[in-house]
């Protein structure tokens, strides 16, 4: 296999009681996997545990160990629950230090608000030591890069605006290109169509989608693969087939 | 410990590439966490894998091993990439078996729809060997339960019937109670108090939740515990330490 065929992966882990308690629905595994898609990284699995420095810990090494990237969610803040950082200290055995610039990024911010600088505040300059900054223009607190390990914000506007500043700058994999074709019709009847099709194109993949709108059901076939050829070929096969078979198929879908 | 000590655990899988990919935002992992914290049973981890055999397989022994229920959501439609009672049979080691009783409903839900009862949509009626059914009023497809692992829909409408039928027969813990607190201010300034409180009861924890409102900084805090004393007693104290502090709370909260 050459350098160029090599798929890169990253594991997520989202870090909150709140989110495994139902109170509050996640929003950052969408976010971060659509930026991974156009990254050409493969988010390969994720992970969500509560707000405890062992599954959090015994979580992140089992990521770092199985995929190139690993990108947290949650448990960055002022509080006391905010313990990631603490935990992928102790995960990775190196010591929680104050990170000279996130200080002095946290300074800037709360120079002219309420309370200034506090105990509480400069929590959120704590980083395992060794650790790089991801910039957040949104609050002053910067996300936090050790090795292949990105720990980002809880809150999805601020993770928006990390993954922002990460854009460009992980070194990628060939893009997994993307083609969908839609019809309105139930997928239990183009079951036997898709499974022929992927089975005639090796590296491709086909996801069915049902959905019910404007009181009709169909669904979507999302065709994925690496390579433009193999796509296109897969596209042309099944939209020619699902033309046959007398279906108003829609290419582009939703 | 006694019997009534103990806490009822849930590990749930989301399996489907197209969370992974970010073509589809999950809504499982929100409805699933909710319904479990009503049954007194405590989510503990969430896994998200893709449409793969051996990553579906590893992920429901590993959950099956460390809690005591596994809910599983994707995988169980009518397609070729509806792998998921395959992987939990090989997983388990057992053979996949037509369940007569899935069949009999299938072709009553299908006996007046255009097709009828395909091959394709006989697959819905596939369990792995010794499985019972969970009911599913909307599209006669039901779920499935071997044991502590429950296979449910990934339509979220779906599963949400699934789950309403499960509704009360799972033996559970004690119920996890909640009490929001809320407050005017950023969350950094209470960190103290918030540790401080937490640290005075034993079996309480303390969520703190930041939130952007009318243009103004404010933070929720949910107190958890499964003794309403507890509870009480610790969002008094709370109350009482903000309100000295002359922040304007707002019992009840969002």
């Amino acid at each position: 296999m050459s350098d160029s065929d090599k798929v890169w992966t990253a594991g997520m882990l989202v870090i909150g009681d709140e989110i495994l308690s139902g109170r509050t629905a996640d929003k950052n595994i969408a976010q971060v996997a659509s930026w991974l898609q156009v990254q050409g990284i493969r988010l390969t699995e994720v992970r969500v545990v509560s707000d405890d420095m062992d599954a959090i810990a015994n979580a992140v090494l089992a990521l770092r160990d199985a995929y190139d990237y690993v990108f947290t969610t949650g448990g960055i803040g002022p509080t006391h629950d905010d313990i990631t950082v603490d935990a992928v200290a102790n995960a990775l055995g190196v010591e929680v230090v104050i990170h000279p610039e996130a200080r002095a990024m946290l300074e800037a911010y709360y120079a002219d608000k309420p309370g200034g600088l506090t105990e509480a505040r400069l929590r959120m300059a704590r980083v395992p030591e060794g650790a790089e900054l991801i910039p957040n223009r949104m609050s002053g607190a910067p996300g936090i890069r050790h090795g292949s390990i990105h720990l980002m914000a809880g809150v999805p506007h601020i993770t928006a605006q990390m993954l922002d500043a990460l854009t460009g700058t992980l070194e990628g994999g060939a893009p997994l290109l993307s083609e969908t074709v839609g019809c309105w019709s139930p997928e239990s009847e183009i079951a036997d169509i898709l499974r022929e099709v992927e089975a005639a194109h090796e590296d491709c993949q086909i996801g069915s989608y049902p959905f019910f709108r404007e009181g009709r059901i169909g669904a979507n076939f999302v065709i994925r693969s690496t390579s433009k050829d193999v796509l296109a070929s897969a596209v042309d096969t099944l939209c020619e087939a699902l033309g046959e078979e007398g279906f108003d198929f829609t290419p582009g879908g939703i």
